[in-house]
């Protein structure tokens, strides 16, 4: 199906994109208004299916790789996005048909919007995670035997590479190396794919779930009598924990930003959940107790605002749902706990299955009127 | 003038080259087989001046990048070297007229016949540094505003990298992080230059420079009588020092060999000089008396064998004569002392220019039937 985007699709878009992110992929605020300016100067964004595309037609992702708390001061430039989707296409000597995200992920959702809007062409419904990841060989694609690269990647001061590897895990290697020398702040493009092996590889419908997802969720943050309920149902998600951050330890080291966050529960402080974080929420702890962990989805909502909350944003003192989801069934194949598992990220543990089986139960929200208002 | 490179061309080449190396550009062995074994297939090599060249026409550089304590373990394969220039010029859309050294080195000026002899060209009677320095940036075609990029880089296991930056020391930066992740021996081709800008900002005739300082070199190793003096007066040369190694500290790190060699005087025990090494030979002390820095060479040659020594290849109880000469007039520009200085190393000392008004002292040698016959 094609259609095009609104403005409202995009907010939409944005919020869930934001949620689905597990905290990463930072915050979308400046591609938002990026998005913006580019929907006034080149118009019509078009969403389309993969199946809509010429089936051996190029399609080129667009994203950002770097630390999300250096997201917060180092601006990208206008051009960057576009700017290495153009050369990689120029690398490979043929002009794309497509954008595509590379992650669901706070800003990583809206950069291919700018992108596909700057050189006109549609925008895929798919992503190749289904949710954000800190590592660039943590796709699908990878476990489809698609290789990352060639990969462009640029900054914002015209410093540039095309990157090709073995395999996709030098690939990360090479281009965070070359991120942290470059202020971990760098657009890339990356697994250039037919718009076959988009259909056949990738996760499919992610743009539309996002914005399905943020639609019922901005329901909820203008205070929508039952509309939290019904977000949460439609996401399938449980609430795991309801709780205030008591500590918070965050550090950006090997390009990459790593937290662990502990929050008190609302009503029994003698529960502690404590969550580790590298870009995104990668395990939800009570005691020794494994809540959550990857591949699930560990989403953090403000208690007040019902924003999602990125890793980077997370302060002290903040109130906090952290809600709890299944992965997208794309990832269940051979290969997933080795690549994407608790212990890809060093920690030394089984994953255990988000408990989906438990009922509903949704966390008093304050009444719409005491919400504060948040424009950003 | 056009000149055909015979067998014995390249044994002077490769002698001569790692004396000016001053100790760097790693050991001539392997791309000395390498040579061998493309010119039984390939057949003639020629060498030519710049200005025999379309003035238009691509002249690309072929070099090791890495670590020369690595270089000891890596073998490099067959077609990394062509490999990394080819992925060069496709990027450039561009045919080369011709290949040259990066730098006088070790190996660093022997494969660049290998990738001449591969490819069908000939090569350039020239370098970009009249010796060896450890980062890229380190050219006179730095002080001529030619940018290094860009930049081919390719590690053995099928790795490569296009690196275009906004100035040279970001080139160095990227593509030392690059060699690092890629094992420290990789093969890149850079500084793609016109024919025009070889001529008129290159170092000029550095090829043969190093084959006629190599011929006189072999006879000092034949043992030829008066050899020894010839030589030194034919490199405008001085013998700072003649001992034994006495300390030696080596430590490959941030992708550099980094050693410190410690010689105690033949004749005089009571003098000590402490020569500090990245990968090459930068600045020699006797107490805080700095006797010799870079951009001045700082090159060693065994005493009993007269091979120049590469850095790699120092070890403990070797007798060395420590010699030292100008750098080539190319340098004496705008910017020398800052881009290849004592400080741009990171020493605390200003340049002392080497004395060389001195009379020649000629060290005593063995008899050339005590010699130890090295067939390396």
């Amino acid at each position: 199906m094609v259609r095009t985007l609104s403005w409202d699709d995009v907010e939409d878009l944005s919020v869930g994109g934001t949620f689905l992110a597990t905290g990463g992929g930072g915050d979308p605020y400046i591609p938002r208004l990026m998005v913006k300016q580019a929907m006034e100067t080149y118009g019509e964004l078009t969403l389309v299916d993969a199946s809509e595309l010429d089936p051996d037609g190029l399609v080129l992702n667009s994203a950002l790789l770097g630390a999300p708390a250096v997201f917060l001061e180092k601006i990208p430039a206008i051009d960057q996005f576009t700017g290495a989707t153009k050369m990689l296409a120029q690398f490979m000597g043929k002009e794309p048909v497509a954008i595509m995200a590379a992650e669901v992920g706070g800003m990583n959702s809206i950069i291919p919007l700018v992108t596909a809007l700057e050189l006109g062409l549609p925008l895929v419904d798919a992503d190749l995670m289904g949710r954000a990841y800190p590592q660039v060989e943590m796709s699908v694609f990878t476990l489809a035997g698609i290789s990352a690269t060639p990969l462009a990647q640029a900054d914002e001061m015209g410093n540039r590479l095309i990157i090709e590897t073995a395999n996709n895990r030098m690939t990360e290697t090479l281009a965070r190396g070359a991120a942290i020398a470059l202020g971990l702040a760098n657009a890339i493009s990356c697994y250039p794919v037919t718009a076959r092996q988009v259909h056949d590889h990738a996760v499919l419908g992610s743009m539309s779930l996002s914005m399905e997802l943020g639609k019922r969720l901005r329901a909820v943050q203008r205070g929508e009598p039952g509309a939290y309920a019904t977000f949460l149902e439609y996401a399938k998600a449980r609430v795991l924990f309801t709780g205030k951050v008591v500590d918070l330890d965050r550090r950006t080291t090997r390009g990459y930003t790593f937290s662990t966050v502990v929050l008190e529960h609302a009503d029994d402080p003698s529960r502690v959940m404590r969550v580790e974080v590298q870009n995104e929420n990668l395990v939800a702890f009570e005691g020794d107790r494994v809540v959550a962990s990857v591949p699930d989805l560990i989403c953090m909502l403000d208690q007040e605002t019902a924003q999602p909350i990125t890793t980077e944003a997370v302060a002290y003192g903040m109130r906090l749902d952290v809600i709890g989801l299944a992965s997208s069934p794309k990832w269940d194949q051979p290969g997933m706990l080795e690549l994407v598992g608790p212990r890809a990220f060093g920690y030394d543990i089984d994953h255990v299955p988000i408990d989906l089986d438990v009922d509903l139960v949704v966390p008093q929200r304050q009444p719409a009127e005491q919400v504060t208002a948040v424009t950003r």
